[in-house]
């Protein structure tokens, strides 16, 4: 397989932006991927989203954003596994540019989630359960992360503080990106004393309801190189999938998938984890982050709460994680999330993310989860 | 990229499947497929389906199937392009060997479309056209292809009752496969004399609402040749886009998508049409059958009907189209189409197509597309 290369990346202001549709926010960004990337053409799209059927009545997205992309007739895929879509896009871009299929590929992820109601938008985010065995009997995915931290509180002693500072530290860090949707500080006491939605969870260890997309440009390294632009090198990608309902699950304060993920990804990339200067992981609830850096190998199991306390995760900590202010700061536009992840760390890795550049950065990771964890994606980043 | 070959293929009965679940549906199918190669592990899943959100409120398929037929954590993905969901997850397979990342690959199609009311369907579907500048304003998928049927017949003289012998043909092919949804005989008159759906086009133009799954098994052709099983090779595969909304086509007789993804997937099998003995196509409408073997190059743009009423695309006829019955007869599980063509060829390849077999044939070619023609995926496939 050829070695492949980030040579372009785009995003723009996520939030509630309802004076744009869908392929408005998708154009917009795409755009300026490709010139960032400096190239006009490519040969293949793939666009990562979760629920456009639900959230605004629209399938058949990769004939939609090619044509107001003005480049039908090329090829376009949408590919979906929940909050996952857009790694799983980014890894079937990678593939197509790796295996020759294609020279240059447009890697989007999306999502409109603002045009239904949060009743709507709760159902359409629970598609992403098992339907049957959770979403009929009422679970909605706050309830289901409860039950997760809930689990990891009694059995490894995790506090409520602990959750707490996730979202401290990802404010802290998202309030340095002018594209977050909450570009604002939290503190722990505004954590403790915000809206309770599924004990212990409160409003401010979910992440919100957001519009947006990011895209980034792939091509073989050869190519990159003889365009002569800075670019990033994917080095490793590595997916799995868990069972999607929770109750199946041998222990309710592990993930499975992204441990198995993560191992492929690295191996791939002939890295330990050790070897990664940033990380950029799924915080769709404060527990998930903790839940994430143990399965990733950051701490041991059971160490993610202290990790956060003792400040191992944050900017000038030994492993950061997420400096873009994660989905808990930037947004969560779900289809969308796993591609901004790598635009973040393009960023960080050309030394470009302003206030909240890591320094010295050479090797970022990304690790985009669906559900509760039923499936995810990792991919290893490197400076050239 | 390496040599594919398809050494498994598994359809169950199509139909309005009320008593079996979506993951029931596929996991049946995907056995059977998985039986008939003779292999329990695989690599990796894509599953092809367009609308499960809107269908039956579940989303991040790929976990649930996985999880369904207990391989987690295989790497699982789910790709979408509305009514050629089927295929473009067949194309992503098929990269998926040719590209050395997986050895041996599940590709599914499924749909489950009868757990919602006519009315709730028709949306579903229509949201594979343009939500925003067709859906809203009313459009429905007869209605564009009516519009389509309308502009071919005032065109090249295409007359009503050549629409009803690609009804004829099919039904006449279907009533030979014992797992369509509808095997049995039509006639001229009775295409003619059924209600009318949207002008020209009548309920016996119009392939049905069904629940159904169709699954085939990948692996390089060189594994294929070690488990000594007969097999098919896939030696082309061509994907293009055209403007997803009708109004914005240059002319509304012709398929863009399908015509460019075609050349394609020839040019890569090294073939021409002529080289082909029989083909799977995307009769979602009488009229797209004609249109569709125009822009396949069988016959002259607007030859489509005279074709049809001449023989050519019958059973003995030079181009036999739709062996199985097509989406007419067989049922249109939108995301399985693209998959049960595949499975139709593979057993026609393997002279085992029962009443229905094309004697000799050595080469097939499946045609799937999405909306109106927005997007179309073809290939081609060779017995060994």
């Amino acid at each position: 397989m050829r070695d492949v290369a980030i040579i372009g990346v785009g995003m723009t202001k996520w939030g509630e932006l309802w004076r744009k549709s869908l392929r408005t926010i998708f154009t917009e960004t795409a755009l300026l991927a490709l010139d960032d990337a400096g190239v006009e053409r490519f040969d293949s799209l793939f666009v990562g989203c979760m629920s456009s059927g639900l959230f605004v009545g629209q399938e058949h997205l990769a004939s939609l954003l090619a044509d107001d992309l003005g480049r039908v007739p090329v090829a376009a895929a949408r590919v979906e596994s929940a909050c996952a879509s857009g790694g799983l896009a980014l890894r079937q871009g990678f593939l197509e540019v790796a295996s020759g299929a294609s020279d240059v590929v447009l890697v989007g992820g999306v999502e409109k989630m603002t045009d239904v109601t949060g009743c709507e938008a709760t159902f359409a985010l629970g598609t992403a359960a098992d339907q049957e065995y959770e979403g009929y009997h009422g679970l909605t995915f706050p309830g289901l992360y409860a039950m997760m931290a809930v689990a990891h509180m009694h059995r490894y002693g995790t506090t409520r503080e602990q959750l707490a500072m996730v979202a401290v530290k990802n404010h802290d860090n998202g309030s340095k990106n002018p594209l977050a949707q909450f570009p604002f500080k939290v503190t722990v006491e505004g954590v403790l004393g915000s809206v309770l939605v599924a004990d212990p969870l409160r409003i401010l260890d979910c992440s919100p309801i957001t519009d947006g997309a990011a895209a980034v440009v792939l091509c073989p390294v050869e190519t990159a190189r003889k365009l002569k632009k800075p670019f990033v090198r994917i080095t490793g990608t590595g997916q799995a999938t868990d069972t999607i309902a929770l109750a199946s699950r041998a222990d309710l304060a592990w993930l499975e998938s992204t441990y198995v993920a993560a191992g492929k990804a690295l191996a791939m990339a002939k890295r330990k984890v050790e070897d990664i200067d940033l990380f950029e992981v799924h915080d769709c609830f404060t527990i998930a982050e903790i839940m994430v850096i143990e399965a990733l190998g950051l701490v041991k199991k059971g160490q993610g709460g202290k990790a956060v306390e003792d400040g191992l995760t944050a900017r000038g900590g030994r492993f950061p994680v997420n400096p873009s202010g994660g989905l808990k700061a930037k947004g969560h536009p779900v289809g969308a999330t796993g591609v901004a992840q790598a635009v973040e760390i393009v960023k960080q890795l050309r030394g470009e993310a302003g206030d909240r550049q890591i320094k010295g950065a050479k090797r970022g990771l990304a690790q985009n989860m669906g559900g509760t964890g039923g499936s995810s994606v990792v991919h290893v980043f490197e400076a050239d």
